[in-house]
């Protein structure tokens, strides 16, 4: 408490409104091309695949945070009306530099009406 | 992952440096007062009790989240050296106004080594 | 631009109107006590002397951030809903510990309708 | 006070030190494609574009928000190590969906050393 909703795969859900809830709310990480050492690597993170969230006054996707295991990376916070107050996937597109072999990249998303969502964690490999 | 590192109750655990890693992350609320109906209510929260944390360029507590429940009613972050980069309780007196009958206020803290530490909660019983 | 509105004394202002938009935007900050060099020293920030702001969902004051000159010491982010959705002074105690001869206080105030307003700068002589 | 830097143009200064002190804090804005209401819009904001800025634990680039005249659209805070602890752009693509006619873009960069910086403002005609 707060409740960190972890993802479920929603492909084994069936009701729609649930499906829905998830999908929505959840941080989808997406790596853009192969992790250098010590090179600028893309990581995009996006709420929802599926289903958007409003960006209404009242009920938004408020943050969304950058971890590499225990350690935040960055946090972009938003604003109702970011995504011109329509239903939306949320997202950003950070640039970090990763100077170790692995990273453990996961995100927190926060809807003002229900909270913290976590992602799926993604191990990425450096390469030297 | 990240872990939220819950509070635990220190009396009851033997190694110092354990005690120590806990206390100093730990958030502690207090609450001033009555909670009336309507009415500003002083919310301190605090890291740690009896043992302080460091301030360090490359350690330091950087945020300090208060929560009803799932919703995050403010958030106040630091920098290494809002506390003089002295060991300290980072601490910072958030005001309220509460609407409803019962507040379910739980703290996280974020050190920039250790991760985030979640209170205990605070049950407060709002007067009409 | 953005515009940094600065605080005018508002006395001097004809126009009610003027006089509301003016104060109710405008930090005010109180240091508690004397200050000391590496003691922690108790700094309030409050929007608003006279006349309150909404803290309607699509009207809110979503933060405070104070300065010493140049530097961030500290900022604290609210969401509408902070202050019970009704005209409050947003407001928050800040705790910092200075270790130099002189402070220069100054704070923002951020408004999602009216953006940034600027305190009048504190001169804190901070004793040895 | 704070100062708000502004921008100044990098090839009519003399001075190598102030060239780099001055580009490697300004945010540059790329707007990506062409703006339609109603659709999703990339917005790149990179600070510096021929220097690059410590990342250094006392010395980094904190944060980039990113205005549309007086209105925050999004903010991203970033830690020392964000970019590696290695000399960088600091920067950040944000997604906004624009409702109106022209956005008047504007940035800002936060320097724990150097505080904060303004980009030029980009005017964007935004088709029906």
């Amino acid at each position: 408490m707060p409740t960190i909703h972890k993802y479920e795969d929603i492909s084994q859900i069936d009701r729609e409104a649930k499906r829905d809830l998830i999908d929505r709310h959840s941080p989808f990480i997406t790596v853009k091309g192969e992790a250098k050492k010590g090179e600028i690597l893309e990581v995009h993170v996006q709420l929802g695949q599926e289903y958007t969230h409003p960006d209404d006054f009242d009920h938004y996707i408020e943050s969304i945070t950058l971890f590499d295991g225990e350690t935040k990376l960055a946090m972009t916070t938003f604003v109702p009306g970011t995504f011109g107050n329509e239903k939306s996937h949320a997202q950003v597109t950070f640039f970090i530099r990763p100077m170790k072999k692995k990273l453990n990249l996961i995100a927190h998303g926060y809807c003002t009406k229900h909270g913290i969502w976590e992602s799926t964690p993604v191990e990425v490999e450096v390469a030297e």
